[in-house]
């Protein structure tokens, strides 16, 4: 006679992506695989929020259609939340709430997905089971655009916002070039990447030549020099007849004054909330006199899973996957990580790193991923960025428009009593 | 024994688009099928300034192979230029050296790809050559983003670009929804449209009931009411949870003035050069206190040959088709336009027009069109758009990115003296 098997718990956390929806797909269809030991995966609405809430979503009630459409679905398709748990001796009242709830619903399995803070909480919580004694496998599963996180080769989320880039920076830059003669002169593009370069460095891969664009790429890893920057664009547009910029949003100056910051101010003397495209572009047209356009991506770059890789889309399935097949290993507390084991052909496999290693380490891009000038990106660079952006995926279309599931997300009956979040 | 035949002379104009060289492609193809009837092609370098400058590229120098590629590269593989000839009498200059360029090289056709200017010009050079007694051919070939165009049911370019804001909307909404609880709860997207508000409306596509996403578009169309618009997103967030707004950057006030325009001022006393999508944002912020986020497409709605739509991409290749047969039967002075037989089925056929109709006159969208609160699109609109964006035309992709073709581009040598543009 077999005992019932314990239920799972998924949230998905942070700032969603093209491809988090694949990562719960592969976890889901793993789940449902091996009925006799894992019981039911119930989501949280809204992530972690959705455990302290007790607002757990039952899987079960969807179709297998609908599940396997997770994996063609971009952002996430439970909700997710910006809530970071503080520490353990600051917050053992959430903690402790975790574990109630988790306990009211025989959860066994909690499967976290998402950046840094989110492995630190799925960390902490497996610390505090072994404390209270409850028994509850932890694994978290890795997701962010930023491609920050230690360990792994790189995160499920980038390769398709890199791609997004990668493929607007080409389309943009034939455009700018076609008009050139008597238009537009120069183009900023704006991405993602507050304290890292990864995404702009991605956008380099859409020149394959010295001359070709983008021109110039900013990145939060270089100090931003107006002068410097300002004689590079009108070299570029004196040699080429146009000049591509693609900056990351986290450009800032040697004093750490963002690019977008040290624009102008509003009638009551806030800091215009502009970006830095605007800004840069306007210090263009300032000090050269070019004509300009400027475009900011912001969500459409990590919600864009019609051009999604078929890579990232692989490995984020591949992590999910990879989440229950560990956890029923007998695994806990350990991260899935991306595994490359090499470049050209480009091979990779699913490999496992603590949990405790990865909580708040943030992965730099390393310096010598920058050319020297600090505007373009090295061949060690491209070396790395272009396997993760190969292959397409698309999503089914309907009427000219992707179908992308939604949900029921039925909540089941909670059991405890309510719950007040810390504000 | 048959005389040779005279030489056909194109230029791109103005913004380009995703498809404007899938409509060379169908006119390079035509003609090379017509060897006894037109000589050479040659493309203007940079539109018609190649054609004043007699920089006139040979395009029998081009593989079939790249003639075919330009079916699924964007932007204006020869170069586009914004350069409007002023009327006959002000600039008999321009157009007597336009007929010079024809007589030099022989030129018996004059394909003119481009919005409502160009076809002006092909009309004037059309009513020039009748008065001069050089017989050459004028056909417009439609183009724009804008759908301005009358009496085409559409300007091929646009269906590309609305189906980029289509699924642009849906899938960026799909992020803010699921993030709504914690985080952002107002996004913006602001899209080209400076006169009408073709291009926002696409957006409505992306919701199908009444309730979705996007929940406020603004149109040039509709005049701005800056307490209506905070009511409605307010009421907006409250219901759903979230706002989703697209629009037109060229939404104004009742007395003319641009959204845009009304941000702040810099250190200079500029007005910031902006775009609308801050402005709108910063305008929730100071209000209603919700968090946002905002993404100005820019170029990249334009130039996104990546998505495409299929039925776009046939009816550009079917104009620049058209002109070479319609040139060929005997016709002078029309532009091919896109006739809808029928909605549902959509069904279209190509036909002709009068060149001396379509200068200068725009399509303005039917207020039928927008709903009578003046922040969606109604049935009619829906009706209208829907076919415009269906089908996917993928690009070949090599390691990630699609294969655009790059033209040689050689220029003829030229045969008359140098020619100095009007400034």
């Amino acid at each position: 006679m077999s005992k019932t098997p314990r239920n799972a718990f998924y949230a998905q956390s942070g700032g969603v992506t093209a491809v988090i929806n694949a990562s719960a797909c592969g976890l889901i269809e793993t789940a449902r695989k091996n009925p006799t030991r894992i019981g039911k995966v119930y989501a949280g609405r809204n992530g972690i929020i959705g455990a302290l809430k007790e607002e757990l979503i039952d899987t079960s009630k969807e179709s297998k259609r609908a599940i396997a459409g997770l994996l063609t679905t971009p952002s996430g398709a439970f909700g997710s939340c910006r809530y970071k748990l503080k520490s353990l001796q600051e917050n053992a009242r959430e903690y402790q709430r975790l574990i109630d709830v988790f306990e009211a619903h025989d959860i066994g399995y909690f499967f976290y997905n998402g950046g840094g803070d989110s492995q630190d909480t799925a960390h902490k919580v497996a610390q505090l089971s072994q404390k209270l004694a409850y028994p509850i496998t932890c694994i978290g599963v890795p997701k962010t655009v930023d491609n920050d996180l230690p360990f792994t080769d790189t995160c499920p989320g980038f390769g398709s916002v890199a791609k997004y880039v990668a493929v607007s920076t080409r389309e943009a830059a034939l455009d700018v070039e076609s008009m050139c003669e008597t238009s537009t002169k120069v183009f900023v593009l704006e991405v993602m990447g507050r304290h890292a370069g990864w995404i702009a460095a991605a956008s380099g891969l859409a020149g394959q030549f010295p001359d070709e664009a983008p021109h110039i790429i900013l990145f939060p890893e270089v100090n931003f020099n107006r002068e410097k920057f300002l004689a590079r664009v009108k070299r570029t547009v004196k040699k080429s007849g146009f000049c591509v910029v693609v900056a990351s949003e986290g450009a800032h100056y040697a004093n750490g004054q963002f690019i977008a910051d040290a624009g102008s101010k509003d009638a009551f003397g806030h800091t215009q909330l502009g970006g830095l495209a605007p800004v840069l572009a306007n210090m263009v047209r300032e000090e050269l006199g070019y004509k300009y356009h400027w475009a900011v991506a912001d969500y459409l770059q990590r919600s864009a899973r019609h051009i999604a890789s078929a890579i990232d889309v692989k490995q984020a399935y591949a992590v999910g996957k990879a989440a229950v097949d560990f956890a029923l290993e007998g695994q806990n507390s350990v991260m899935p990580i991306i595994v490359r084991k090499s470049d050209k052909p480009y091979r990779w496999t699913v490999g496992h790193t603590p949990l405790a290693g990865v909580a708040n380490v943030e992965k730099a891009m390393p310096r010598s991923y920058i050319t020297r000038d600090g505007f373009g990106i090295t061949d060690a660079a491209r070396t790395y960025l272009s396997p993760l952006i190969r292959g397409e995926d698309y999503p089914a279309y309907k009427d000219g428009l992707p179908r992308y599931v939604r949900l029921k997300n039925t909540l089941i009956a909670p059991k405890l009593k309510k719950f007040k979040l810390n504000t």
